[in-house]
């Protein structure tokens, strides 16, 4: 199933070609601030979704129609790994590593969904750089889960670009601007995955192809991120979790269309502004 | 005033000597999750507490005995300077400097309130630092806030406590364990602090003072770090910044009882466990 939040915060589902707007059987106040109405659904997914296809307030709906938004805004926490790839080490010349160094974090705020742009800060001299990544979304949260029950906290995957300003200032800041961490277009969730380990990720600028990885040749693999992160912070629903970039990383410019997409799990294009 | 948590998310003030339970006459939700209630009584604070005093549900309550919580469990971020005065700088033999590097993040389930333990992780051979800081929570939200208008956006002022692992991991982990931001025991709004650019801050271990400094001293000034942060980051009602550490930082062990008090503010007393 696709889960997804489309015209100021509506939540819809797809499945097998059909859509649906399931906002008002579900009862959910779009109004309601700060927006964690997404968090609330996953958190209680089983439980809200029983009988919604068949729910009087269901409504079927055109995906081609809807503006869709990003699905989780306000999480308690937006992780990422750094160097996660063999090959993005070597071409940053980077001592870090996701296996020796742990997690970092990227600021809530910096989420935005597939139809917004990029906004480049305006920084005279300096490179921004794409960084195509699978953003895993937590479902049942914990603490100090094992990689052998990893998966099974696991809620759903969509696609994720982290986008970072390169220079000396503390890097968590460095990817933190608003709209650095475009996230969607949907969460597809993890039953429609056949194997996490072996999503092929992509992402051209301009059409032109600059990242081509498989989430197999991870450092430090979904489970071990998951074993990893409980073991420090408690993880709730609705957390995501960014797996970090292969090799291919490279500057974006005003005017650019930035193309993500992911097996199995979708695309997004973005405008870079 | 000072806003506190207490009792299961309950909410309540104290102004000159007496306390309120305002809960019930703001409608307030305490079952809701995730525990959002602070935020967005913040971010509406006026006009919600409009006759609060006066309310019928409101109840008077006796402060000595309730159980604080941490006021703000879910903000949107919670943004942190590295180094921010210069003899920590020394001490720690650091190239960090917040006016040159801007700010991290710590994780927001790594924030505790003043009657929970600080609760160390099984490193062996680590050193666990307390770092003795001011809070400081946002109560109007922007972007590109300038430095003349930053203190319009302050909501009030907390003691927090940044703990942190020593190590080569990354900063962001090493300072995210659950439990390693005690922050409380209450906020106190803005109105209340005479000069928030000489606030006297001072940290003992099992009774010995450790830390003492006032944030005149700070390298980055409180207005300034809202300036640097918002021209990244959307500030929103809730977030907290905490103001990085004077020296005199050091290991705690568990049966250690870490004592902060900032003046104006209030103090708390924390078991290492």
């Amino acid at each position: 199933m696709k889960l997804f939040r489309f015209n100021g915060g509506r939540i819809g589902i797809a499945q097998g070609g059909d859509a649906y707007d399931i906002t008002d059987a579900l009862g959910i106040d779009t109004a309601m601030w700060p927006p964690v109405q997404m968090v609330q659904l996953i958190a209680d997914f089983d439980a809200r979704m029983r009988g919604i296809e068949t729910h009087a307030g269901t409504r079927r709906i055109d995906l081609s129609q809807v503006r869709l938004e990003v699905p989780i805004e306000w999480p308690n926490k937006l992780l990422a790994y750094p160097v996660n790839y063999v090959k993005h080490g070597l071409e940053m010349n980077s001592k870090n590593r996701a296996d020796r160094n742990g997690f970092f974090l990227k600021a809530n705020s910096s989420l935005s969904g597939p139809n917004d742009p990029i906004v480049l800060p305006e920084l005279p001299g300096r490179e921004i750089h794409h960084e195509c990544e699978v953003g895993i979304v937590i479902g049942k949260g914990g603490r100090n889960i094992s990689r052998a029950d990893a998966y099974a906290h696991v809620f759903g995957y969509a696609c994720l670009i982290d986008m970072v300003v390169r220079g000396n200032e503390e890097r968590v800041m460095r990817k933190s601007y608003d709209t650095f961490c475009p996230f969607g277009p949907w969460i597809v969730t993890a039953d429609e995955i056949p194997d996490p380990a072996n999503l092929q990720a992509r992402l051209w600028v301009n059409g032109e192809l600059r990242q081509d990885a498989n989430t197999r040749d991870l450092i430090v693999d979904i489970p071990e991120m998951i074993e990893i992160a409980s073991r420090v912070a408690t993880l709730h629903p609705g957390d995501i979790i960014a797996t970090g970039t292969p090799e291919g990383v490279g500057p974006v410019q005003r005017g650019d269309r930035v193309r993500i997409a992911i097996d199995h799990i979708g695309e997004m294009t973005l405008e870079v502004r």
